[in-house]
């Protein structure tokens, strides 16, 4: 079911300086910025590594406000760990059988991603406390990677 | 300098719950079980996929007692992400590297991981709030794993 650890997403006060800081001290590339109006946050891709599954990434994301989910999530939490998402070949297929065997989704059709993705998220009570989210790259990218 | 997200660790309760748990939800596999007296944890390693750069997984963590640095985390927190991992080519070369760029490390040289790797952890609060852990293979898996 899972092709790669897609991404380990941060949430963050300031994404420029975060970006600094991870290009510095983790020798890691920005290759995609985005600013996700639906989900109210500003956000960087860093690669990591790519493989036949696909690409793994640190995403950064910084609250358009503090009335989103990141804002409120910061707001409690502080910096940190905010979701994990795992690449899946496809997406509607994957939530229909996770979704099958009682875990609730948060979200009832796939939404837009990072970099042409197609995304779902799970909700963490019912999978170890993990904000998990599942993710279906681009149809252009699948297996071309690298 | 990352060859790999190595894993994602998981903080529960109780790991053979968590384990039957995720093998039935996202169809994955036990490959390793252990207990780590010194760093107080019971754990399981659920492979997620092998690439060039290892394998990536997600590491299952249950504290044998309430007065580990993982106990104190699930009274804290609750169940959820406890560190993210990532692999280099030489922990002890990673050390030097990341530290020398003033990110505090938790450990003064690199101690036992799972597997039969070598580990170091860095501060959270030098590295976006995300408790980071650096993982060299033990030398027989590196480049071998698929």
């Amino acid at each position: 079911m899972f092709m790669r650890i897609d991404h380990v997403a941060i949430a963050c006060h300031d994404l420029e300086e975060k970006i600094a800081l991870f290009e510095r001290i983790f020798e890691l590339t920005v290759v995609a910025r985005e600013i996700n109006e639906e989900q109210g946050v500003k956000e960087a891709m860093l690669h990591v590594v790519d493989g036949d599954g696909g690409g793994s990434y640190i995403q950064l994301l910084e609250p358009l406000s503090p009335d989103t989910p990141v804002g409120k999530f910061l707001a409690k939490r502080g910096e940190g760990v905010h979701h994990v998402a795992f690449g899946v070949p496809d997406v509607t297929e994957a939530m229909g059988e996770i979704g099958g065997r009682g875990v609730r989704l948060l979200d009832e059709k796939p939404r837009h991603g990072s970099m042409g993705s197609s995304i779902a998220f799970l909700h963490p009570k019912d999978v170890g406390g993990m904000l998990t989210e599942l993710v279906q790259a681009r149809p252009t990218d699948q297996g071309h990677n690298h």
